[in-house]
């Protein structure tokens, strides 16, 4: 039994037989239709997604098994205090397998320590979501051609958005990839990924507009820019226009190039380009569905058995990131991995964290927070 | 590939087969069990509609087909500013067929230019809510043989109500039927019905109460008398008994009545009515379920392919009602027919809208209101 | 055709039927895979259960069957004053059984009164929960290899907790069974239960602490505590220790003591006691879905046909209990069974109701609360 809680899970072998087995289905689908028959998925989000809870839904059930999805936490056990350990040990008696989103960063790796069958990372926080790295890349891989040499830009919000740096992270591992990070001055990488970058000797470049860097692109990633990401209202309405896509921009672009985005959208591209054939990012989120049938159905042929060993070691350093997981759930045992907390990826360090635990809380608008 | 958003997108010889294998599917269901095996239904209720939503996904999963559905808004991408061209696209990559409900006038049709499989229009706000219309007529046909001759009396409110105005437009497309219009002053059709039944030369009559109409009557169809309707509450409680059906009331009329409701009703059927055998309202929402699955069936077995061509051409004439679609999805053509909004059927005025677009506010009981 | 309102509805020849079919499922769960193709579930929550939602859902589908649920009565026809006569009816023309979880004492056998279809009660407010009553009998039952003779004992809230008044009432039928009643004085079990016990001549002890009761236990049932239940907040400082379940307690016991509870806990068990084998409450929880595979497939074999005669006589007597379904759905016949009320089991007095109908609200946290 295995589970998927980061794009580095898979090795590049595991990798390529995923984009096989995602191949195929899309050839076949017919051949598919009962392969994962009687089996059942249990989807849990502990936030509303409705994109990738939809996307999961229809490929178990396109796969011919059944969900139950839990999609509000409010009305459920766990607003009547329960953990995410019991939660989970629970849905592991109900389900084949567990796709979990949750607000807390580190959260699928805490679900895998106590499920007792595969969980799937579905977004964990501002942490991972490794689902989206396998539909990126698979789109890319599939509408391209292949992912070496790529030469790949991003553009808007490159601080925020777990899309982008996991991205990054996973296509860093093919050859002769190169990047161009189109950001305001505010809002480029973070520094550890930046760090990486470097560390791995990846080539890339930073700039702060769309339009040079636009016709040497096989693909533009872009993502969305928020108002509130920015210092003032003054700088967003001076840049905002810098990173919004349209046909005009569009022209100097390649024949073949690739436009994606995560979506949803709100109007960093314009709904002219929708038109562009050069336009995937729906078919993206499509494609994104058959890559989750074919994860689902690669974790659903392993070989039911013992939980693998962590990765991971045992440490006395507790985590003082206040969004991580181990803030929450006071029961999980730390771990370390390379002086980084194994759950959320934040570096340990020696001063133990506040006696203010971190919690949850529901806003007004849905989303949850976090307050110390 | 066809859409389903009207009743009138239906011709005579349409819906004679849709009829026969409704017929059939009650008479074998179990023939059909597996008719829709593997195929989706993205079940996209904007607003919610417990009763609509239950007779779809139940529809679907009895001809062997799966559903997803969106039934809170509040919690999905909707929420977070995405337009509905989006979130059809998106749905149209994940499913086989969709069934909309929205608040917004139109939003059926505006879906079906972007929708890559079929639309259902499950009803869009005031406008329409032509599956409705395929149970009552279903209905009819069924218990009563069928539908030519029919003398049918409509009671309650028949200002507000699309059910109401959907059917008596459907129902003045076959031969000899007369209706008997039973309403307060104040809840009478509205104008456009009544220029609509002049120029068809329909017959009817219009009455302010129920008693000297119930001997003549076929089919009895109430509908739900609300109090907010009403000029004053000393209009309403006079008039209320009026239009309240009782066993009394009953006794009069004719042994093969039938008593029709769209449900949910409050109080203005007594449920001692409920026993009488001439009450069909509870079998009329089961056969909506299975009318539902004819329809469903009809559409995915329709050859996938091109959109069939608009039969409305663009204009340059905005439509001026607040609850049309077009007033909320800005990157809507304007559509016309025959001097009115393609959309929401609204009379195109000469003078523009106003510059402020209707939004869409939730309200505190959960239902949808517009505001300017 | 079938309801199962309560677990005294069981004769011990169906307890016997219904525990053998378990094991089956058990033991071959891939024959029954299709048992239930082309079936329909109706799972009428009309207040959050999560898990007991899903444990019927999953049940249906891994049966073969599919599930339509509601689950937000404030998003439905429930909200527009619907009575429940009228959902359960439009239901039972869309499904072929109904799990129906209400927070008025008695919903279950009104329901059963207008269903087309067998009514599972699946939690009727503080009244019954008798599928809880079923997974804790199969459970000590398959582990335990039978219930003659069974020495249990309930820890924590005994006052509040219909879980275990279910459960005690269930394991009196069975011979040599003796009942260890551990309770902070304040909160034992209630006085019509002592009479019950009384009356059937029941062995049964009642105690202030878990220590020196635990070396005699067979099985050990443990319940949420909740602070608000204690006179004082002083009180329950003093009392909670005592009822918490530690490994250390877990020491005296007998080596194949069931440590049984049923979920969600808060902190009645201490997380460390998972690791012990004799800990089985995730493994109840999960026998929990089986069981209730077998009530599911026990009733959809049942032959179609006329509802079964009422065992209650109907009355002129109304209910004076305010959390009783008859308080709120107006149209309820009286029906009394030994002097009490047959819905809600509520003593019958000679004295009227009020004139204020409770009515249910629905209360900050989710769950629902009554006032008059």
């Amino acid at each position: 039994m295995r589970h998927f809680i980061d794009f580095s899970d898979l090795t590049p072998a595991e990798w390529t037989e995923l984009y096989r087995r995602f191949d195929d289905i899309l050839r076949r689908p017919a051949d598919y239709r009962e392969c994962a028959r009687g089996r059942v998925l249990g989807a849990l989000f502990y936030e509303p997604s409705t994109r990738t809870s939809f996307s999961f839904q229809v490929a178990m059930q396109r796969l011919g098994g059944s969900v139950f999805a839990m999609s509000e936490p409010g009305s459920t056990s766990v607003s009547k205090g329960e953990s995410l350990k019991d939660t989970i040990i629970m849905c592991s008696g109900y389900a084949d397998v567990i796709a979990l989103r949750h607000p807390c960063e580190g959260a699928a790796l805490a679900a895998s320590l106590y499920a007792r069958v595969p969980v799937i990372n579905a977004g964990d926080g501002g942490h991972m979501h490794p689902t989206q790295t396998l539909a990126d890349l698979a789109t890319i891989t599939r509408l391209r051609g292949g992912l070496d040499g790529l030469r790949i830009g991003f553009c808007g919000d490159l601080k925020h958005g777990r899309t982008v740096h996991s991205l990054i992270c996973a296509l860093s591992r093919f050859p002769g990839v190169s990047f161009r990070l189109i950001s305001p001055p505010a809002l480029t990488i973070p520094d550890y990924l930046r760090a990486f970058l470097h560390a791995r000797g990846q080539r890339y470049t930073e700039a702060t507009e769309l339009d040079t860097a636009m016709p040497q692109l096989d693909v533009l990633y872009m993502t969305r820019i928020q108002q509130e990401r920015f210092p003032s209202r003054e700088e967003y309405e001076e840049h905002r226009g810098v990173y919004v896509l349209t046909a005009a921009k569009m022209r100097t672009a390649r024949p073949d190039l690739l436009v994606m985005h995560p979506l949803p959208r709100v109007d960093e591209i314009h709904p002219e380009v929708d038109e562009d054939p050069r336009a995937v990012y729906f078919e993206q989120a499509r494609l994104g569905m058959y890559v989750r049938m074919a994860l689902l159905l690669g974790l659903l042929s392993e070989p039911a058995g013992a939980l693998p060993d962590l990765a991971y070691r045992g440490g006395a350093r507790l985590c003082a990131n206040p969004r991580c997981v181990t803030a929450r759930e006071a029961y999980l045992p730390p771990l370390e991995k390379e002086g980084r907390c194994a759950y959320c990826d934040a570096r340990l360090r020696i001063s133990p964290p506040s006696d203010t635990p971190a919690k949850c809380h529901q806003n007004d608008a849905g989303t949850q927070i976090f307050s110390c």
